[in-house]
């Protein structure tokens, strides 16, 4: 990464993306702006969606969303969602067929674009109140996992919840729901405090989604909704099309992290 | 009113409606649980309704969206959304043309329910605070105007807000303030203080809908986003057809005012 990304406007970063510079994650980058999650569904599908996200606010926070055949949205002002992102991923009948840079060619007038919240706001916060996150020390992916957890249904859209897991200091849980809580609109406070076996995970060390991290004897693993799911179920649900973005690399927005909460 | 209503449970109030026996308003019945609005449109209308509270949630809520052709809600086990209410209105095409008590006959399997807060929730928090609310006191119903404040527009639908209007005394509207923003699921916060012109207002003693009342010396008029902005757009936009609850006869839901907010 170039060091000067980091602090570089929302806007720059997306120019680069749509030149095709810019085609690795998002992470670190435009330090200070809200990234979001994006998931692409034709209008036949949209309303079950919106729907899914109205009924599931945790794992689908939804930050915008907007007209059908709309590529330009009100929180990046001047983006084209086609080129913007550095990655898009195509799925097919629930199946990911393609990985693409710009998805242009693939544009229809009928296509609802959704942007949700991504968890790198809130953890923003909690390094800037000093809690240590080991995935950003080690520059892992967080490590994700399927659950037990139920999300309620809507339609055609059904499934369980993805968590995301950070080990925190015993000393420091109660202070990480705090800081948490105060992200509503990117999955706010834990779902669960140690004990994965209560929500389905039967081994920590091996993460269905992002990279495993050890869980020192003064920690608990901490779990977050996260928002893989929404993906996580257009695929069970074998939507027969949909677009998302590739594994963190997100739209960068012009949205504050300090709007989108403490 | 019979006084034993007020501390009945919502399930005999829904009772009574089914059974026809009760055709007046719900305010101050089943204190302490919530009540909702209700909006019922066709399935081609519903995305961008959906959508259009997604774009403006203080003035429309989402307490609960039900799945195409359902009639019975998870927020008020056992209720028959059909004949639970004490009345409902028909409109076609942006024009009300009947009233009913019992909408059964008019059910169809495209017909998508919605139910939002309404501002009953946050009112009891005030009153239990010892801020006297005069409409209340007065036993009319609240003053409700038609503003400047343009509604973000969602496909067909589009308008500007309705607000709410209630006199505050000078000493007690931080507290207002902080009382209601308790309760984002209920409106939340406060639009506007002060200044009825700078939110379109010309006469203050000519609500558009409800009751006017007097605002005195040491008082300031304080507007919150009205649960009549849906139904106002609604009929602007010219729906094709949709079912609302008739006025101040809600939906007495399960759900306990403190699980709604503060």
């Amino acid at each position: 990464m170039n060091p000067t990304q980091e602090t570089m406007h929302p806007s720059e970063i997306r120019a680069l993306c749509r030149a095709g510079t810019l085609t690795g994650q998002t992470a670190g980058l435009a330090g200070g702006y809200v990234q979001a999650n994006m998931m692409i569904l034709p209008q036949a599908q949209a309303f079950d969606f919106l729907l899914f996200c109205q009924r599931n606010p945790k794992p689908c926070p939804l930050v915008e969303v907007l007209d059908a055949g709309c590529w330009s949205p009100v929180c990046a002002p001047g983006a084209d969602l086609r080129s913007d992102l550095p990655g898009y991923c195509v799925y097919e009948h629930g199946v990911r067929t393609r990985e693409l840079n710009d998805i242009a060619d693939l544009w229809r007038d009928d296509l609802v674009s959704f942007l949700l919240g991504c968890s790198f706001s809130f953890e923003e916060a909690l390094i800037r109140d000093g809690i240590a996150l080991r995935h950003v020390q080690e520059k892992r992916n967080v490590a994700m996992y399927k659950t037990s957890i139920p999300c309620r249904a809507a339609g055609a859209m059904k499934g369980s919840m993805v968590v995301s897991m950070r080990p925190i200091k015993a000393a420091d849980i109660a202070r990480a729901v705090e800081i948490t809580a105060r992200f509503p609109q990117v999955h706010g406070a834990p779902l669960h405090v140690g004990h994965p076996a209560g929500i389905g995970i039967e081994d920590l060390a091996a993460p269905d989604f992002g990279d495993a991290v050890a869980v020192h004897d003064d920690e608990l693993p901490v779990f977050w909704a996260c928002g893989v799911t929404p993906q996580y179920v257009a695929e069970l649900s074998r939507l027969p099309f949909c677009i998302t973005h590739a594994a963190g690399k997100m739209l960068v927005t012009d949205l504050l992290t300090s709007e989108a909460g403490g």
